[in-house]
């Protein structure tokens, strides 16, 4: 039997009922009575990427063993499962043991796939960092990468709708990297120092709203995430390393480097295009503006992935709608690969 | 004295007294009256990107030519020319006179320098096409250039607000392009042949819409424009030239050639991004919604080198609002050319 | 025991427990578990105007008739109908038969009196074409009811909402009819023949939107609905049409044939009224704001007309909200009959 | 020299130059300085339907003539008029002088060819309001035309867009009811009584909006319709016309007079459709629907009217936008006249 | 075992199984079928503040004390009571007994500290009126509770969202009007008398709306609510007392009375705020728009409170949102008590 | 002759034509031409809550002190004055005098008025600020008026709408802290103290946006301004002066610092109570709410006193619409004085 994640266990219950084992952490644990008046168990498994809530009835062993376990931690679990319509996928006949050590960390390391994807995605951004050339934009992203790196990595690039994993706004940023790289190149008057800076700070206000913690996969709700979201986080991180640079070597570069922090932070206040959907300013530069088509066009395209994936087929090709996408979504022409001159 | 494009004079204008002349053809020409009622022509004057409105007073050489002139006719105008505030710039003590056929020739063609990039710019377009891995995308696009060049090259990308200048369609295509190859790079899933195509294909309506006179500069009103709109248009000219390609040759391609139709139409009829900007379908695919944002972003692109050149400066480095940029614009941070690391 | 339809069956439910037999097609068979992991089936069964589910117990004759059953078969169901809240209507003790082909036949031809409406309302509409004054306009409407008036009869006014069933656009083109002659009458300015022509045109897209299959109930999505609309397709297919008559014996009428093709266009493109419902142009004329109000009228009346049979009553006159209507709804005020002066 | 309506002399002057007789009242008088500080005066003139402003010069006969006027005085004025751009309508070398009594009537009855136009609708609206069934409807529609019917003549449709000149409302109003009745009779399940009431009674609040005085046409602003509007005005005087009457004789009527009160005053309050609109309430039954359908329909089509009378022409039969419509107007399509089957 | 009201049951079974007393009225009493076709019993039982759903097994002592029962009546039921997640709060082994004539007006009355605050907020608002120096405005406002205050203690704020119980009209009046006397103390150019009265009156027309009966808990919908809304039934109510006084002796008061009445009648129709929200005509005055902002001050404090006591906790401090507040909401600072200067 | 302020100059001019003197500091200087090519002087002039515009013509006594004037100079303007309909406020025979040094300072202060009711708002404020309980927001504002109270006194409120002047934020400031004083009584459960000072520095980012120079009165627009808005400026501040306090005197106290940050940099964030005006979060605190109406009323009662003073009267009582006011404004009722019970 392989171990899958939660995420490959749902996708492959949807064709049929699947015999599996599963890694993941207790999200939350509950004794619950049914309408007759028999104790079950409901509880609420997650991984780096998804979740599930198993159900132990009186009369299973899993009962029993829920009786021992404790919030928080790790267990596998071995069962039946089969999808059931609006009430998702049902485990039955399951068992759960606790995770080893080792185990433990290859799970909250992440499938090895996703890991290598980061991974590597994370390189290029360090790269790209290396390679500005205003040594003040420079310096500011290295002290991000060296004080942050960590966190930066076990955040997610939004709760629901895109990237929504442990890891997931490395890979939002590095993407939009490779995007901004391009687009600077077709339009050479952009600012590619600033418009690079902008990518990787844009959302690093994310780091206290959409952070996961270090041991484990629940999302937290945060004061700070809440009374303040992450456009005026984001700027007050960047100002906080702004401030522990010693710009004395710098002293007569041009642009000034007060200039230089204003267009920055520009780039994060403006990054949602709109007031309406949470900028406290319109854009104001070309830079801004390219930052925010960068950034929607990323997150409309994992959208329209994650929905080829998930949502219901409405005919061949043919989509039920994602939210926030507008509709039904529909599955791209295929290439053409090779054929007649 | 410099022969100077209207635009240019205009330019020039704002800094103080100039003297010039100007090649131009008469877009209207009225006799009118002062309140004291001496009689005065208005001349307005349009070239390949902008207009001028002169005046003669009653009791100057530039009357008795006025009497003669007719409406498109083609003019040399030399004269001394002050920006007026709201009113614009004026003409003082100016001379008019007919263009030789050379030099009426010369100004239909446009200044040499936007010649020679909407040139360079169509040669883009004609590799980019000839370079379409689909046999069937490929023939629509070289018939559509073959057929509806000469066209196409004299169609502005708008009435107002971003490249509405002969050959602004050119211009906006081919920046597109570029735009579409480098996001088809970071995106390889996309279907860089159905975006390319569709770049080519998404403002094709305006050449009903918004296209200049073989000889003038006067954009014309048609009903074909006000009653269907560029979409609809440009939906039916794809159609149109679909049905001309004998499909024979590729009769088992994958994939199926109404697949291709549908979703190249799709493109078109989706890429204002949103029902309320004028589109009558959401957009449904990756590449609909890549299309979407590479057009936008190099309509504000133009916009924000518009308005650097002609808002209202209210500081150093800051201009009044250009419709439809949605505030004050800001001068791009300078760029860092060399420093200490 | 009365056969009735399943929008019937389900009327009656409402009152009180009712034994009924009804005719449907399976529109979908699922084998599915219960929670302590007990068998059953789900049965969907559709007719021309309405939807129910059934479940077949392990313990009940329907569920050996279940594991027999195939999609897209014809049934008949005998049983006990209760309704259950928010669940809908349920089926007890029920058996099924297939249907013969002379009840197939009668079914897929709906309930008699809604058959006879429908057949009512084409001959109006196939009269009225033939009063056309302008024979491009005559001719047109004509071929297009005899190239697709098979499938405009089986095609619904909508997915959801308002006539969302077989024959569901005949009803709505005759009632706009109705409404377009009425309101000519009204305003003798309004082009009688071009509002007539509006109507019969403006939802002709959706025979490829939310037509019905000749031998079933169940309307599909289709790339093309998706991916273009009802209007473009609906422009498509009068250009089709128009292209394959021959105009010569009325070379020259007046109005030219290409303003009336241009106008008739844009009755279809405007008919939504504003963009931001899918036209893709606003109304320009006369004609399309009236055929914009007539269509909206008639749908309105139908949403009001299904909201008293179907909504949640609150208080006596007072039905809960239907959606799209804006809020909840009140039945009319009774016609004053007769009574002293 | 003709006598002409301000209208008509404005529509022939954007031709040439007129030498024209007009009758008016005086709007406003002010005396006024050049920049250099010569005096002149200013005189705003009025009629039935439309404005026009006088400018004497000082060293004209207009001037003295000017010292001797008053506001609200009836004059005659004769000169030359042009058309001036921007600026409108300038006389030029005109002379007034006061109004004879009979002069006077003839100026505030309106030009004959309106005067019997809005006759005749007067004439509808009594015929219709005596066709109503439901004597209580019928005589409340009666009283308000014996009580307030005088001042229903005298108020326009709205202060700008449509109808807006004395009488305005008279016409609106009877178009209305004859588009009520056309509707009625195709959706015979609508209450046609309350419908025509309905329309009768939907702008009677205007009676305090937008009526004209007695002897002249100046619409005034007042207190009561600023600080209530029309729709609570209407509800009100519909309330005083209804606690007038005896319901003794109709004790045991069917419906109760109660609910024929509350569905009458719920047309009043939800015509305009939707709350945005400053409707109180949404429509909650098919006759308010219908009634806010047919109210926004003779708008439209007497903006369109009045649209290719007063807008600026783009190009054959392209006009450009008239708010509150939405975008450019076209002429409709001719009317196809005779030809062969 | 206590008696408990049935939010504060509601409350105490988020924590745990809870033993208890309730006493409230039968809403509605239906007889159901489990889906294995066993009847059971489901009792909607209301008070001042909440409902509660029972149901009764066929098995259980409860069942045949349904048999008995009928809709209105008035019980205690004892039982244990659980929470059962989305399904709400369960009731275990109850029993119901009807309740004797002085538990039942002890129930009407309201729960003792509800019926004490809202006797002292009635007080304030008597007091509040005697303290109007206008004698036309405090005349009216004393009609009105002498001829209405009844009614005005047992209707309700709002159907949903705030103030939704009997007598919440009273605490958000009072409330009001506290807030009403600060702002126009602040405000000294603020009619303070005016304000006062548009406290008052400004939901007035609710007394049609959200009334709840004299002898029960369930808000009825009525056509007057629905055909009219409260701004303008509020508008009727205040021309109604208006009427009944004789102004005689107050003949020469300044402003005068007409004026006084408009600008009370302007509070109600303007109280909304704008028109999207249902307010005929948008504020005009000082007034107006201080009145609104107390409403919604008022309204939104009430929403939090609210919101505290009932929203699911995502974190500490932190809940779910709760509409119509427009996102999750946050525990307030808590208050600093004493420290160190 | 009287000194006037230019805003009591225009007043005036609109009755008739006045002599009088003003003083004001050059704000902007142009040499232009007329039509007719004779040359004038256009110099606007500004004090602390106006500006007006002057023109030399070139034959008379001013046309050669413009001559030698300066931008940014201060002047006595001795002249005639008349209102001039749509251009403004014109100046006739006008002779200009450079101010001594103690005119300077007393232009530079402002009227004795507004600087004695600006003097007492200060005062007001440094008392409040005083009375805060809690010992880290008391030392938070008492240090914000340390270091910035000047620049606070010399900025305005807005840039148009509301408190446009020099010290306008110090009078909306002032004014809103009566009101949370008032609005904290009625509602005991808000946090006085947070509420303070939310007020004290929702609009210190403004410090950087509307700001007034110490030797002038042309507001600046600012990068600063621009790129970020005053709301992230405003937070920017507060952490600024936050960092530099010595928290361990107050290490142990309730509610954390931290918390107590948060809580105020919410109230900053969301004091514009939607997105859509610029907030980067929504409110999800009863302070944040509080807040943002108490600011709204206050914005709104200056806008209405600004009304009555600048807009059009269309009627006794009533005033064209001012923006950013939803319509046309009407006088308040006045108030009630003395009467018989």
């Amino acid at each position: 039997m392989d171990i899958l994640t939660i995420a490959n266990l749902k996708r492959a219950a949807t064709v049929g009922r699947v015999e599996a084992i599963i890694h993941g952490q207790v999200d939350s644990l509950t004794r619950k009575e049914t309408r007759d008046q028999k104790p079950f168990w409901e509880v609420v498994l997650g991984d780096a990427e998804s979740k599930i809530t198993l159900r132990a009835w009186s009369d299973s062993p899993a009962f029993s063993e829920c009786e021992q376990m404790a919030r928080g931690e790790f267990l596998e679990v071995t069962g039946e499962f089969v999808h059931n319509g609006a009430f998702g996928t049902d485990a039955r006949r399951w068992t759960g043991r606790r995770l080893g050590e080792n185990e433990r960390q290859a799970l909250l390391a992440g499938p090895a796939e996703l890991r290598d994807r980061q991974n590597a995605d994370y390189e290029l951004i360090t790269r790209t960092v290396e390679s500005l050339g205003d040594p003040r934009l420079r310096t500011l992203a290295q002290n991000f990468l060296g004080d942050w790196g960590e966190r930066f990595r076990r955040t997610a690039a939004a709760r629901n709708y895109h990237h929504a994993r442990r890891g997931g706004l490395v890979e939002h940023t590095a993407q939009m990297m490779r995007s901004a790289e391009a687009i600077a190149a077709v339009y050479p008057r952009l600012n590619r120092d600033l418009l690079i800076s902008g990518v990787l700070f844009h959302d690093c206000g994310k780091l206290w709203e959409n952070v996961l913690p270090e041991n484990g996969f629940n999302m937290p709700y945060t004061e700070t995430g809440e009374l303040l979201g992450h456009i005026p986080v984001g700027i007050e991180l960047v100002n906080s390393l702004w401030r522990k640079i010693d710009f004395t070597p710098w002293a007569g570069l041009e642009p000034a480097s007060e200039e230089v922090r204003l267009h920055l932070l520009h780039l994060i206040a403006a990054h949602h295009g709109e007031k309406q959907f949470g900028s406290p300013v319109d854009p104001k530069t070309p830079e801004a503006v390219a930052l925010h088509y960068i950034d929607n066009l990323d997150a409309k395209m994992e959208m329209f992935a994650a929905g080829y994936e998930t949502a219901q087929q409405l005919a061949p090709g043919i989509f039920e709608r994602v939210r926030p996408l507008p509709g039904n979504i529909v599955l791209p022409l295929a290439k053409f690969v090779t054929g007649p001159a």
